[in-house]
C-alpha cells in the first residue's frame, strides 16, 4: 500500500489515539499529577505495541518512568532511536484557554490542547510514521523508542537512565520531533539549539511584612532590591552584564549570518502577531540572530508582597523570581550557572538575604548537515512538503540532546514539525490536523530513505 | 466611683465587647466581605448605645456605611469628635497566623487577632474611655463618634460624608486613636503623620506568554522592563529620582532633629526585632528621621509570569506591581501622583505598554502642640502612664486627618496607643491586655482635663 493511502485510511484512528494521550494531564512540574505521569506512560506502552513494536515497557527511572519500545528487524541493520517526551507544561493561566486544555477540541482544522504540539502531537507523528513505514513495507532498519516524562523540568533523571541502559539504547542516529519549522510554507530542519540555565531566587528583607508607613524609608524592601538586581543583569544595549558571561560565545560567521538572512522573515508580521510596537534585544544583531544564535536573559516569573485585590500598604518580607538564560554552543550551562550565582551573591547588599537555586540547565547543540540521517530527513521533507527544507539554528533548548551525544555517543537529527503559531507553553496550544498527517508521511519517507 | 475602679470592675465585659467586633471579618478591600461591613457597623451602633450615647446610627455613605453616635450634654459645652474605623486589613498571608485572625485568642497577656490594635482595639479604648468618664461623673463636654468602614482603602467616601453632614459633625477637636507610641515604657503623642500615594502598574509585552527559547533575546520581557523601571525610581543613595519629587519637602529643622534624637531608640534591637543585618534608607538622615520625616518609595507587591511550582520557560505577557510613596508635610499627594505617573509614562519604552492607576492618596499632617486638647491629652497620659508623653512625628498615614481640617475646619489630636510589636497589617497582630485598660484610663482622664 502507498504511504499516503495508509495514512488516509487510518486518519481518524491516528487522531483518536493522540487524543487519548492528551486527555491524561501529565504535567511533570506538579506533584499533584504524579499518578497521571504513570497513566500516560502506560498509555504510550499500549500505543507503541499497537504500532507494531515487538517490545514495549514502562521502565522505572529516578523520577517519572521512561517508556521504551523496539522493533528489531535484524542485528545487522542500522538502528534509529526515536526520542520524545510524554510530559507537558502546566496549562496556567487556565482562564485564557478557549477550551479545556486537557480535552482536545478541533476548531478550524486545528487541534487545541496542552501537548497538541509539545510533545504529544509530535511524538505521535513519530509513532504513526514508524507504523506507516512498517505496515507499507518500506521499513528496513531497527527502530527503538524512548519517551521520557521529565523533559519540561530539564530531564533530571534521563542521563542516569541512559548510562544504565547504554546497550539497550544503542543506535546509529537519534530522531527527535520536538522543534519547530520556520513556517507553514517554509519547511525546515533544526541544526542547532540553545542551551539553558534556570534559577529561582528568594530575597528576604525583614522577618515579616511590615507597615510601610512605620518602616518605609528605614528598612530595605526586598522587592525593590530584587528589581534592582534583575535590572542590573542587562545593560541599555540588551547585553548581559555578568562578568565573563560572553567568554565562550562564538561570534556568528559571515556564512551563518548570510544563511539566516535568507530565512523568510517579515518583522512587521512578527510584531503584529504578538502585538508589540517595537522589538528589543542585543544591539548589533538581527532579530533572527538574537533569538537563535545569541544568549538571552528572561525573568520567567516574579512574585512577592501583597498581590490581591485593592491596596495593602506593606513593606514585604519576601520577593521571589524565576530567572533563566538561553545559551549558545560552547557556553557551558554549569559554568554559566556558577558565574551567575557568584555574581548574585557578590551584588547582594548586606540589608537582605538571598537564596539562589540552580533549577536545571542544558547545553546547546549543533547537528552537522552531512550526516546520512540528516540527508535522509532532508529528502523525506522534500517528498512530504513538496520542497526541500532550510537548515536553521533555533532558539529553544532540548537539554537531553547534547547529553545523548556525551553519554551514548549518538548524534540527533531534529525533525520537528512545530510552528510558532502553535503557541507551545502558552494558552490555546494547537496543531494543524493536515500538518499532523504530512508529518507522519515525512517520518515514513525518512525510513524509506534511511534504510 | 474612681476611674480605675470602674475599669477594674468592667474589665471582662470590655474585652468581650472588643472580641464581638473582632469576630466580624470587616476587610474593606475585598468585595466578599461586603455583608461583614454592615454587620460590623450594626454591632458598633449597639455598643455605642450601651456606652451611654443617646443617639447612634448606621448612616449610608458612598461606600461602606458610617457609624455615628453622640451624647450631647449642653449646647454650650465644648464638643469632642472621636474618629475611628471599623474596617481592617486583609489577614493574608493566613498560613503565618498562629491562631485564626478573626477568632481572638489571649496568649501571655496579649490579644491576637486582625484588628486587635488597628483599629478595633484602639477605637474600643475610645468608646470605653468615654463610657468610663460618663459613668464616673467626670464628663463635662459633648461627645460624638464617627466610625468609618474604608480607612484601610484610603477613605474614598468620607470626605463627601463630612461635606454632607458638616453640621452634625461640628466639634472643637477631633480625637483619634489609630497611631502608635514610641515604646511600652515611652508613652508618646503623635504630632505629625506622613502622606501617601499608591499606584498599581500593569506592563504588557507580547499579547500572550511566549516560549522563552523561541522569543528570548528578540522580544522585550515585561517583567525585566518593570524591574528596570522600579530600580530606576531610587538611586544608590536611597533618594527618589522622579524630577521635582523633593520640591516641597521641608528640610528638618535643627530643633526637630534634636527632639528626634532624644527618642529612646536602640538600632541594634530594632534590627534584631525584624531580623535584618543592616538598615537601608536615604543617605544623610537617621533611621528615625527616615521613617517619619522623610518621604519613601516601596513596592508593596509584584507579580507576573509563572509563579507556580517548578520551572516554566516563558517570556510572559504581563507584569504588575503595587507601588507606594509615603509623603511628608507640604508634599501634595495629588501633585506627587501626577509627577509619578508623568515620569512612568516618560520612561516607558516603545516595546511595552504601561497602564498606571492612582489607587488612593492622602496628605501629610502636623498637630500644633499648644492646642488645649493636646495639652489635655498630655496630662491624661501622664496620669495613666505615670510619665509625660514625648511629642513625635510618625511615619504612617491617616489620609482623613488632613481632610477633616480642610472640610470641617477641625484639628485632630492623635492619641494612639499602638506599639511596633503589635504588628498591625501583619500576621499575628496583637494588643496587650494591660495597655488596653491603661488606654481606657488615659481617655477617661482626657475628658476630666479637657472639660
Amino acid at each position: 500500500m502507498e504511504v499516503k493511502t495508509y495514512i488516509r485510511e487510518n486518519r481518524e484512528r491516528f487522531i483518536e489515539e493522540l487524543f487519548s494521550l492528551i486527555r491524561i494531564p501529565s504535567v511533570s512540574s506538579k506533584h499533584e499529577h504524579k499518578s497521571d505521569m504513570t497513566a500516560c506512560a502506560e498509555r504510550w506502552k499500549e500505543l507503541l505495541l499497537s504500532t507494531g513494536m515487538t517490545r514495549a515497557e514502562v521502565m522505572p527511572a529516578k523520577g517519572n518512568p521512561v517508556v521504551y519500545g523496539e522493533r528489531i528487524l535484524s542485528p545487522d541493520a542500522k538502528t534509529v532511536l526515536v526520542y520524545g517526551h510524554y510530559d507537558v507544561m502546566p496549562p496556567e493561566p487556565v482562564d485564557l484557554w478557549k477550551s479545556d486544555p486537557f480535552e482536545p477540541e478541533i476548531r478550524d482544522g486545528r487541534i487545541y490542547a496542552r501537548g497538541a504540539d509539545d510533545d504529544k502531537g509530535q511524538a505521535m507523528i513519530q509513532a504513526k510514521g514508524f507504523e506507516t513505514a512498517l505496515r507499507t513495507g518500506i521499513l528496513n532498519c531497527n527502530v527503538k523508542f524512548i519517551l521520557e516524562g521529565e523533559e519540561e523540568i530539564g530531564s533530571p533523571g534521563l542521563e542516569d537512565f541512559c548510562k544504565t541502559h547504554k546497550d539497550m539504547l544503542k543506535a546509529d542516529i537519534i530522531l527527535v520531533s520536538d522543534t519547530s519549522m520556520v513556517g507553514e510554507e517554509t519547511p525546515s530542519l533544526t541544526t542547532g539549539l540553545r542551551g539553558l540555565s534556570y534559577w529561582e531566587i528568594e530575597v528576604t528583607g525583614p522577618n515579616r511584612d511590615l507597615h510601610s508607613g512605620h518602616f518605609g524609608g528605614a528598612v530595605a524592601n526586598p522587592i525593590n532590591v530584587l528589581c534592582k538586581m534583575i535590572a542590573d543583569i542587562t545593560d541599555a544595549d540588551g547585553r548581559i552584564t555578568i562578568p565573563r558571561f560572553y567568554d565562550d560565545v562564538e561570534e556568528l560567521s559571515a556564512g551563518e549570518k548570510e544563511m539566516l538572512s535568507k530565512v523568510p522573515f517579515d518583522e512587521d508580521k512578527y510584531k503584529q502577531a504578538i502585538d508589540v510596537k517595537e522589538l528589543f534585544g542585543e544591539k548589533g544583531y538581527s532579530t533572527l540572530e538574537r533569538n537563535s544564535c545569541r544568549p538571552s536573559f528572561d525573568v520567567c516569573g516574579i512574585w512577592g508582597g501583597y498581590t490581591g485585590e485593592g491596596a495593602k500598604t506593606i513593606l514585604p518580607s519576601k520577593a521571589y523570581a524565576k530567572l533563566s538564560c538561553r545559551l549558545v554552543p560552547h557556553q557551558d550551562s554549569d559554568k554559566i550557572s556558577e558565574l551567575f550565582i557568584h555574581y548574585i551573591r557578590k551584588v547582594t547588599p548586606d540589608y537582605v538575604k538571598v537564596e539562589i537555586t540552580h533549577c536545571h540547565g542544558g547545553q546547546a547543540y549543533v547537528c552537522p548537515i552531512d550526516l546520512p540521517a540528516y540527508k535522509a530527513a532532508e529528502k523525506a521533507f522534500a517528498v512530504a512538503f513538496g520542497k526541500p527544507p532550510l537548515a536553521v539554528r533555533r532558539g529553544g533548548s532540548i537539554p537531553i540532546i547534547p547529553t545523548f551525544e556525551n553519554v551514548l555517543g549518538i548524534k540527533s537529527v531534529l525533525m520537528g514539525f512545530g510552528l510558532e503559531r502553535n503557541a507551545i507553553h502558552s494558552p490555546n496550544e494547537s496543531f494543524g490536523v493536515d500538518l499532523f498527517y504530512t508529518g507522519i508521511e515525512a517520518v515514513a519517507e525518512f525510513y524509506r530513505e534511511f534504510s
